[in-house]
């Protein structure tokens, strides 16, 4: 008899496992490190041994992994924060599962995220969401008829990727430069930051060597001027990505997460103030809301995909 | 016994009306005009009438319609092409149909012309498609696992309406400046045309009072200088939002269509190699193909909505 869904978001540093009932409640949940020794090859059979000793697996229906990088069709491309190149995940830890008759989807995590905050989080009950994961990064997860979109190469939703920096002022990780997360991300803010306050001598971040990005919230908030324009330019460009996303396929719903969504309604007002000017004048009440699962949303969403 | 899908592709000039098999083969097609007074009032109701003059409505499987203006859940929002303000097309059709037990569907026009080309065009045997059909605007269709996305308030596939100028220097039919519309459109092209003839006295665009965006191509073919500025700046903008749309859905490929389709290959392959430098490495072998069935794309949509 089939009483569970396992979550399992596979991050960098740990691997995040829930247990959940068939209705999505979580019932348990565990923290493992994640091996990523000898090019990353323990770290399925570490998660399916774990399982085994915590679950009778006769009685999970489904098991979901949220994985960094892209996927299509249960194969990560990408996989180097692993320590994987491309692994075909789902066929693997079918393999590992022999003939048990248990589900097995993969996604990125960002969007398994997304599909998260859909399952118990700020998008309950909306079936179109995009949702932004705003951190070192910028993530983004698409929800269209309540399926996760990951794309044919397996980059939908990879809005940190876009281009909306034209003066390409800061190198991204990805090797191009102007992308969302070179102003957008907390890196970005930090970015934004230094240039600002090595224009203005008066801002109160010059007195620090090393900024982060609540740092330039905070100053921001008390009315530093380099501050406040940092994060009016780095709302801006989120607002006009947002509003890129609407032109698309214009969701029910954004939700805004990752560490910097922490900065709160201040972060959220000063999105949605700008997003109206780039989006056509058909859109006069858009929804946004800020994530309410934190870093568990990868674990939520990676379990919704087995529901 | 239902044998027919009915494809009504409402324009401003004209109607167009598609008979198909259930299989989506064209059997007859009409056309009739598309009577505008007294707000539109009669449109529906001589559409209807014109439906049970040349088919047996019993035998009619779904009626699908194409309507010019954002749509959601069956009502246009902005129906103004038709002397329309909000209308819900789908609720007056079924009640012209009476107690008969037929689908309406009702899209945006450009979303529809998407799906024909799925259903019998450039995009055969695609689940995952967009459409940007350039002529005097620039729409976008989108399907996602094989169904149109409509978006919540009606403006998915809005990409006309990208910001993608960000020097705004022309100005849009929505109000807006700097839209995809104003500069990769046919209006587009005339745009930078003038722009590129008036910095470049040798320009052979110099010799018309009236450019059109045909005259800017062929000149651009044999060389000439401004042209080519104008078609090189004009495919950068679509290959820039082409690169948005990717990182948003990923979808698995691209049909160009509408009027500005007919430059053909020369069009495709100024935007193809145009694009890569704005996507993510991911990316390295996108599929980008011509639409097949031109101005008949928006009926054989019209009824895949409703196959």
């Amino acid at each position: 008899m089939k009483k569970y869904l396992m979550g399992i978001d596979v991050g960098g540093t740990a691997i995040k496992i829930g247990q959940f009932d068939l209705e999505g409640i979580l019932i348990n949940k565990w923290d493992i490190p994640t091996n990523k020794t000898d090019c990353g090859q323990h770290i399925l059979p570490e998660i399916y041994e774990f399982l085994d000793s915590i679950v009778n697996l006769d009685e999970v229906k489904g098991i979901g992994f949220g994985v960094p990088g892209p996927v299509t069709n249960g194969v990560i491309k990408n996989g180097v924060n692993l320590g994987w190149d491309v692994l075909d995940v789902k066929g693997e830890f079918l393999s590992l599962l022999g003939n048990k008759e248990i589900i097995v989807k993969v996604s990125n995590d960002a969007n398994v995220a997304a599909a998260g905050e859909v399952f118990h989080g700020a998008a309950k009950g909306y079936k179109n969401v995009c949702l932004f994961t705003i951190g070192t990064g910028v993530g983004g997860g698409i929800i269209i008829d309540g399926k996760l979109v990951d794309g044919y190469d397996g980059v939908g939703g990879e809005v940190g990727h876009m281009l909306v920096d034209h003066n390409r002022r800061f190198t991204c990780n990805c090797g191009k430069s102007g992308c969302l997360e070179t102003v957008g991300s907390a890196t970005g803010i930090v970015n934004l930051g230094k240039m600002y306050r090595a224009m203005d001598s008066s801002s109160k971040l010059n007195r620090y060597e090393r900024l982060s990005a609540k740092m330039v919230f905070d100053f921001a908030k008390k009315g530093d001027q380099a501050a406040l324009k940092a994060i009016d330019e780095a709302t801006n460009y989120l607002a006009y990505a947002l509003s890129l996303v609407t032109l698309v396929i214009n969701p029910e719903i954004f939700v805004i997460g990752g560490g910097v969504s922490y900065a709160g309604k201040f972060l959220l007002d000063k999105i949605e103030s700008q997003y109206y000017q780039y989006v056509t004048p058909f859109i006069t009440h858009a929804k946004f809301a800020l994530a309410e699962l934190g870093n568990e949303a990868g674990m939520y969403g990676a379990a919704y995909q087995v529901r």
